[in-house]
């Protein structure tokens, strides 16, 4: 059979993150790759009574069809818990989805056609770059400081009548950067969304899991609440595997969603819904959050403190307040992180090169480092190889490496 | 804020069946509207007790990120299910999906582009008009008899050069009419899909809820097997719930469904698919089918008993083999089903107008009735209920009637 696919079939492709992890199946490497948490950290104990409960309780309706909005007593909860973070939401503003992925997807369904303009930030999420490719748009990418998105360049880039469709903002240690929008440029960035009439999403997935300094209001708590679109989602603090996110938006764009949603999978899964909704009801999630910060901060700290150690003086990293990763830059030219890559899985070590994260390819001279699953005394044997590595590299391209420093 | 949706936006629509759902919320109708299994009938203690083991081994791993493809355990039990049925599969023919839905969601997007032409029965199931909609595709449809497809009627469609994208079938007691395909009807649409290379999408949620006659080998096993895409779905026979589906294809299929879940949602959740491998691991699967005929039969012979005694001669209707659905058509031109409908909620029952089943919003002179939950006592009272106002209606209309049934 000649399979005659789609437009957007051709326009899929595989993460890869995925080939990489074949390649770090390897027993005796140490993988800085995955942005999996760390699964000695799932709360079992609290996970196993509230699911005993579910069982217990009126678990036929937990093993039926539900609606495709989500189980209402979740959607009052989250929205309660938004509404703690300054976020105006009630249970009509909150579609309970299959993970953030799936947010991000149902979005690209409501929002892109194909040749659209969506702005993010460089380096951004693979996951959006993925499920927004799929929908054919046209990325436009600002570049990062230490403060997050460059507002000022963002402003240049709205008076240039591009007509962009929104805006896709990871405020909070970003992934890939670990880097955080600071409270001034998210005032700015308000004001430009009123300005522009541009729709943020705004997808947080681990503004949470914040080691250092204050919390930072969300962009959806600030005057331009109504442009924006929330994302977060249960993966990085309860449990990945029950596949549980919310987005909180506008009753206008929650209607469309939950129609697209209908039509990609009737409703999410009810038994999780429920579990994780006892879990949340029986008040375990505020102290799970705390522990999990005590002991997530113990590895940023190794990761960092290693990195300070071993890393030769050419190298840039990024110091994450919060989430799972750290962004390491080399000097332009030294050599691309695809084939720094393959030099480090050899000496046991790997990474996620920067270019997974760039919509267009480039990123060559970055990567990704998580610190979430490796011990701190594996970050410390690892960062040493990878830094090994990166001595080699620096020392094979002395003249390159001093041009592009000059 | 002006929200600019997209076109596949502007395709979407809400369910009809959400709608009656609002409507049979008083608690003195009986419904026969919803298509939902019987929660009496869920396997409440094994699932419990499958639940419990997967809890108590391994279950960081069942709480943690998997792989797009599905849990591999589970795909290997459900390729051997399938072989049983002469359906040739292995694991890696296998992707596991949120439902059998999100599997028609996926076939939509890596096959469909917009004003492609797809074939269908009429009617069809629902949810695929749905989700086919958004993807802004054609619909040309044929009609079907007691036998199922006419498929004379599509090689006249197939010899008119409209190079239809596929072929979508409910070969079994299909939702909504109850028809079976018969086995003559197979071979001959075998021989057709081979000879103009037409794709066959295959769905068949209800094949194993046969309560008479003889198991008919699907399409998938036949000679046009490779040219087949077979999905089934745990929603009928375990629990709906837990939204666990599956996809059966080519290689070549798979890996651009796998493409397209990853950007959806990443994965079917982890701890679910744990909880059905260890279900159907621990051999509770035949024996809980056996144990569903046996009742839902109970449940399909009071409906029909019931139809028999009280409806006006001048309705038709079908005899299911399995499945949960009656089609009932009333002479042309009497009362819209729509209408009819309306004045049913008032007498205490309820069921889903045809032409929901219709892309072209036609099918007006029928209904689809379902006898899945409600208890034979209320089947019995329905029914008539329902009869009283069909003997009404027909009884008001007698000159149009008279003119259709000559």
């Amino acid at each position: 059979m000649n399979w005659r696919f789609s437009r957007q079939a051709g326009a899929l492709s595989s993460s890869i993150i995925r080939e990489i992890l074949k390649l770090t199946q390897k027993s005796d490497i140490i993988s800085f790759a995955g942005g999996v948490p760390e699964p000695r950290l799932f709360p079992i104990p609290e996970i196993t009574e509230v699911t005993i409960k579910v069982l217990k309780n009126n678990v036929a309706q937990a093993l039926q069809y539900g609606i495709t909005e989500g189980y209402l007593p979740l959607r009052e909860l989250l929205a309660e818990r938004m509404q703690g973070y300054g976020i105006k939401a009630d249970a009509d503003n909150i579609l309970i989805t299959q993970g953030s992925q799936q947010g991000l997807d149902l979005l690209g369904r409501i929002f892109f056609d194909p040749g659209d303009t969506i702005i993010t930030e460089l380096p951004t999420y693979l996951g959006f770059i993925q499920s927004s490719s799929a929908y054919q748009v046209k990325f436009r990418s600002i570049h990062m400081d230490d403060e997050g998105l460059q507002v000022d360049h963002l402003e240049e880039l709205l008076c240039q009548n591009l007509s962009p469709k929104l805006l896709y903002v990871l405020p909070n240690f970003q992934n890939p950067s670990g880097v955080t929008l600071s409270l001034e440029r998210r005032r700015q960035l308000s004001q430009l969304s009123l300005k522009y009439s541009l729709p943020i999403i705004e997808d947080d997935p681990y503004f949470e899991l914040r080691y250092d300094g204050e919390h930072i209001p969300h962009l959806s708590s600030m005057e331009c609440a109504e442009n924006c679109i929330f994302l977060n989602t249960i993966s990085k603090i309860i449990t990945p595997g029950h596949r549980l996110g919310w987005v909180v938006a506008p009753k206008e764009v929650i209607r469309r969603l939950v129609q697209a949603k209908q039509a990609a999978d009737l409703h999410t899964n009810s038994f999780s819904q429920r579990v994780i909704y006892e879990y949340c009801a029986q008040g375990y999630l505020d102290g799970h959050i705390k522990y999990l910060c005590q002991e997530y901060v113990k590895k940023r700290d190794a990761m960092l403190e290693a990195i300070e150690k071993y890393f030769p003086p050419q190298m840039r990293w990024t110091k994450p307040q919060g989430g799972l990763f750290v962004w390491a830059t080399l000097p332009e030219g030294v050599v691309s992180s695809q084939r720094l890559l393959e030099r480090c899985v050899d000496a046991g070590v790997a990474f996620v090169p920067g270019s997974a994260f760039y919509p267009d390819g480039d990123g060559n001279n970055a990567f990704r480092l998580s610190f979430s699953t490796a011990t701190e005394e594996e970050i410390e044997v690892g960062i040493k190889r990878l830094a090994g590595v990166l001595w080699e590299v620096c020392q094979e391209a002395p003249s390159r490496l001093t041009a592009a420093q000059q």
